[in-house]
């Protein structure tokens, strides 16, 4: 929509104001926004049900050229907005059933799924769903490792998701980045030494010590192949990103979340998904958190877009 | 959109989530939902341009059948959303056009429009088009008179609009409800005495002294013909509606504002249109006063629905 | 706790700043505050699980005598805070189970239980726990009927479990107080006539038209032998109660909601069980939601500290 | 200043934009507003101290002529902001001296004080003050009694001022209006059978059960000489006044606490000081507290400007 | 005003708690505060209108010894609050020409204006004011590059000031700096190679790759002769200034943006203006966008003051 | 109490979830979290009281591990939450000597204390306390000096207890970082020139000179024998911790402040207490300041906690 014709606040409400499209194959769309406003997962606060709403609210301020990157993400994924995953709020197993046949749909269409949770549990229903064509490395934002086993015995949490896509076979490896805050004790540290697949933690303070440089440096040296980035909110800080449900203090400015997003644009690997998750807006202040999260998902279009732009000029 | 099958917080917002349709004659609606997200005309707190967005999203709660009055609004209007008037943010001159323009296509594909500010000004757009066809008597809700003639020699504000009105021969009459609070001067209530048309006032003094069943009374006898309903959201109590520009306390309750709207159910004239104005979103609290506005506006659907109804049956 | 020792806004938290003890029967308990903090049964807003968090903070303002009623609750039930029960944030059913568990366990030891939610999902596992001694009548507050069959397929949600409870044979009619706001469709209002209990609906309309005196009355007439009171908070007003999930404006006052509680004193029936639910406090405004709640949590258990002393008197 | 050259949300804040003047003698001053910014008597939460601060803000859209009372109050009295008085946040007894000083020196030069608190420990030293000239009955509106004898063993708080005032030999009489909610013990009701001077309590059930012209018909039947009015703002409910530090739910309704104000117009006698107080900022959500705080204020000149008028006209 | 006999939150507000005074040229005024509040040229969010109110509340804490750059800003200058610009509401055309009138008062007076707006549009207006005396290089922070041609067909907003003065001859070159986010098109970024007066600009990438001290030593060699410093808030990032109308996530903070802005003390240009501007406290979080306001204002004063100091030292 | 059993966001709020325990000889406690509800002392906003409060609520995702610095500090120290101070809020001396009679109750049974404010002044009761067994130094935090002698005649305040605690022989010198801001006099320098114990104030101009490595250096050096350390939340930037009453920009970010209390684990000194004081909920938003109060305090119970392990390995 031409915000020189209609202002953005203006006119119901779609991801950067992009057209609300369900065939996606017929108008050639390889990039999708799709929404899982779902919180059933969540073992703290809850809200991010909410998420993909107030993402979309806004991103109407996303303009179509990127000038860091020199690309127009919107045009060269022919992108849109594919709506919400008809979740079943009351139940974990059954929403990750709906997320992996909508998401399934998105990639069998031939499209780049960019997801806006919902919780951290999502992920697990659109691994699936990738799953079906990928076994991606996944990069994995976040303050945790969320590769408990359980909590009060149940498997399906937005904390136990890395462990399951494992168990599933989903994915050939982890990289978290971020981790920081008290642990519940120091044998959670231990889980990637017996991983089947390879997990590497990269704390903040190990991103203190050696610089945003270098992580990114540490990134470049280690993705290839299928790429599938799931960014929890809560890796950045809670004074850039206060909604969120399970805070923790000291993580990225909104500067560095975005400067290491857009430094995947050189990087050799192919991105096959993307999600921002645990945007909880009843708990965010002056919608900061939705902007960034917004923001976020704008560069990961881009990075897809110029994928996207290298293929075609082969 | 079926609440039984996408959660109510789920998918991109419409109002009442009615589908985006713009070809009105097309689909046979009688009923069409209109924000004008402007506040350009606003002389005191701004904030009402977001009106619309806010009133869509508080009105995913509406279903469809309206017990009290035993009908079916969405229905028997064949209602939709028809999206925004692409506002001119920065002047209220041409804002004014483009209003009559949208509303007046409405009107010509024989929808009623249901309309959701932005400010006070809009109406006098809105009337505008409204005066192609029918010269109404306008129901007017407000705590404040809007008949003055300018301010800072500004003529189209959102304390002028009704003296516009009557000087561009518009109406045939005003029923002014809920003034309050304290005035300019004395003089100020003059106008009346003088105006062209009749405006009849009922302050909350008087409602206070002689009960809500006898404002209703005066409003069956009052009301015949086509009428245009206009809701100022500042006739209801700050506490109910605390997110508007200019607010007065010791206004209407909900249960008060909602009865008497109901109320017009049972009087014989014809709707040609409603607007529920001044709601400002960034000076509400909890989104209770866009929810209000989108319950009245399901009234007033209704008391259309119900005259269609009746003519249908006739 | 003395708040002449120590300042009321002083010291960790407890409802009324009662002790917090677990052990009822040793202490001869006759009245317990039990807070359920879930909030997995709610099919639009998430945030009740914060609900007995905040109603306890509010809480801190009862003071041990309530001179309406002339009685000193806390002393005649000897009350005590017993904690929450331990809910699966992510399983609606096993939830339940812990509900009736833990409620079953406060009855068991001699103490009516006064109830903090969470949803109005957890109601059933309640009446579940009261289920096993009495089989009560149920005065249901509530702008909504809660009666649905399912939604999505789920059977256990904020909106379902007073069909659960009338077809697990826990209660022996139900009366509900305050329904009002759009309907799915006509045929939501046959449930009652059908059902295997009787099921008596007091709407909004009908109080608007006939008055809280006549509603009054009305509970007089009809309460008697074993009544549990379930209290959603969204049966009053938004302006009064605004942080809570699925909200209608057109409800009760405030002045009106505690008059309702406050009249049943007068009336000859024996209370079993209370809740109050649904206070979402991320959507809440200043915490006068929960301080509402938390005034009549303390009405009601005056109640029953009155019919305690008329029986240690009689 | 004149809202038609300069808009209302200009220029620096004064009480209804009138002129910050310190002599009130040498401009014939009638009445004027005082500012008392403390809290520091405040027993449960603060805040207070920003009272006068926003109730100048919201007293902004205050204009000339109260059509209610058909008069213009600030012009009658000759009206100006005095701002105000230069407080010790940490000190109570000193504070109550400040006080005493300047409403004294306001006093003496011949106006009548209306005064934005600040909790309620300072109509101590405004009694003080009025005291030196009049012995006034006290109109009270509040919640609570305020009777106390102390708090841990201080004598100057916000609930203790009544005493000490009636110990002072500062005032001949109470009517307090409004009160509910629980209290410490049966015997805090005792106090008023064995003050010194005679204290008229009125309560929130009483007003319930016999209405609000049955509460204007008592204060016209026990108003006459000097009386000062004090304005405990949670005298009115919390979903009107949300924003004060000690809430007690079911109160007065805006339009209820204007109506007893204004119907103070018809009553003989003479008011010689006006405080509203416990309006606490920080806790109120929309400012509409503090709106309200200043339309009480501003019904409160009208009933002396129509004094004054009287006396003028002879 | 002495914060030592008034509390600093205290008295009605004035910047700084400095005099208001309109005789600037009679008390040898240097430096004068002026609020503009208008927001009727925003094209995205509104409520900077309310933005000289709320800088004016936040500067109630500074206090007369800038120790960092060992200068009494406010004795130096003689500064004083100057009031607000009457605006129109409704014309942006009109505003500009009050603007215009009144700053150019201030500077006939002698003073330096210190602008707090307001949004951007605002800014027209000064430069005309100022053009009557200096034709000045603008160093100008913000996030977007505001020299776009139209909005709308509208010639005057807060995104087409830069053009505008260019056009009008007013300033001989622009330093743009922290231009960030999504633009329209590539083509936006070619004015600067067309204009007519030299353009710099400097993006948050580049300040990113190369470091602050970089940019202050650019800023350095550039700045010369007769400088107008324009600040948009949103040039800092949203966590540090969410109150404004069009964030851009990734900004400055404060501690840099405080950096900046003093290091511009040891460089020799004679500073003729100054704004700070699209703060909008509607939309800021705890006032933090206001304060910081502030506080870039004190430095931005303090700039002058050495400025004022040398050559009076000579 | 265990997440795994009992949801984090579940059961009446402790500290950290540790017991409530009053009797800390008994227990073996080494290290007791006290919380000081106390805002008498503050001389601009208020709200501190509550500080204990949220910081308690917010410190529920404690959990016990902490990894950077390898240690379990609640183990360690067998640590418990020993309530509040029973302070009275109208009285600063008063509240002095409860503070002392409880902190000194806490240090005599063998605990180092862990204290939440409140308002500066409270820390000059605990030195009290601390002054009783050692001669401390003191690292403090803050954007302010503190060493005023006294606002309006008071001795006691939040800006005052510096002096007092120098004056009053309690601690052997001082170390103060991230002063800002304006200065009311640069006289207001000189104290420390002049004290009789050495004062250091480190600058945040110094800091951002120099870099936070510097900085911890610098402590290295510093500190040894007894060490006492007073956070107050203002020297941390008010994007990270808007929720306190004397804001100053351009200060820690949240990374930084736990970055330099981590870094004090290897220094060799004995921590002999600490608080987090200034913390105002009311002012807060989203919590986070007191999000970030909680964070600190673990930081510094895990040195107390190595520091103790180091001696039991010794």
């Amino acid at each position: 929509m031409d915000a020189l014709k209609s202002p953005r606040f203006a006119q119901p409400i779609t991801f950067a104001r992009l057209p609300l499209v369900r065939d996606l194959k017929g108008n050639g769309v390889l990039g999708a926004f799709v929404g899982v406003p779902f919180d059933g997962g969540a073992t703290f606060y809850t809200g991010a049900r909410l998420g993909p709403q107030f993402i979309r609210a806004e991103s109407r301020l996303l303009r179509p050229y990127n000038m860091d990157l020199d690309v127009y993400p919107f045009i060269a994924l022919r992108a849109v907005d594919y709506g919400d995953v008809d979740v079943i709020p009351t139940s974990v197993v059954r929403t990750l059933d709906r997320i992996e046949e909508t998401i399934g749909s998105v990639i069998d269409q031939g499209a780049t799924p960019f997801i806006a949770g919902g919780d951290h549990s999502i992920t697990l229903g659109v691994l699936r769903a990738v799953g079906r064509r990928f076994k991606p490395l996944v990069l994995h934002f976040d303050s945790h490792f969320d590769y408990w086993d359980e909590y009060w015995g149940e498997k399906y949490t937005h904390g136990t998701w890395v462990r399951r896509a494992i168990e599933e076979g989903l994915i050939r490896g982890v990289i978290q980045v971020g981790i920081r805050g008290p642990q519940y004790d120091k044998s959670d540290l231990e889980y990637p030494r017996n991983s089947p697949v390879p997990i590497r933690v990269i704390t903040m303070s190990e991103v203190d010590a050696k610089g945003i440089n270098w992580l990114i440096n540490e990134l470049r040296n280690s993705l290839s192949g299928s790429v599938y980035v799931s960014f929890d909110i809560d890796s950045v800080d809670p004074a850039y990103a206060p909604g969120t449900g399970t805070r923790e203090p000291g993580g990225f400015t909104s500067r560095e979340a975005l400067l290491i997003i857009r430094s995947l644009a050189n990087i050799n690997f192919e991105l096959v998904g993307f999600d921002v998750v645990e945007v909880s807006p009843p708990l965010d202040t002056a919608n900061i958190t939705s902007l960034l999260a917004a923001n976020i998902t704008y560069q990961a279009m881009s990075i897809k877009a110029r994928q996207v732009n290298k293929i075609a000029k082969g």
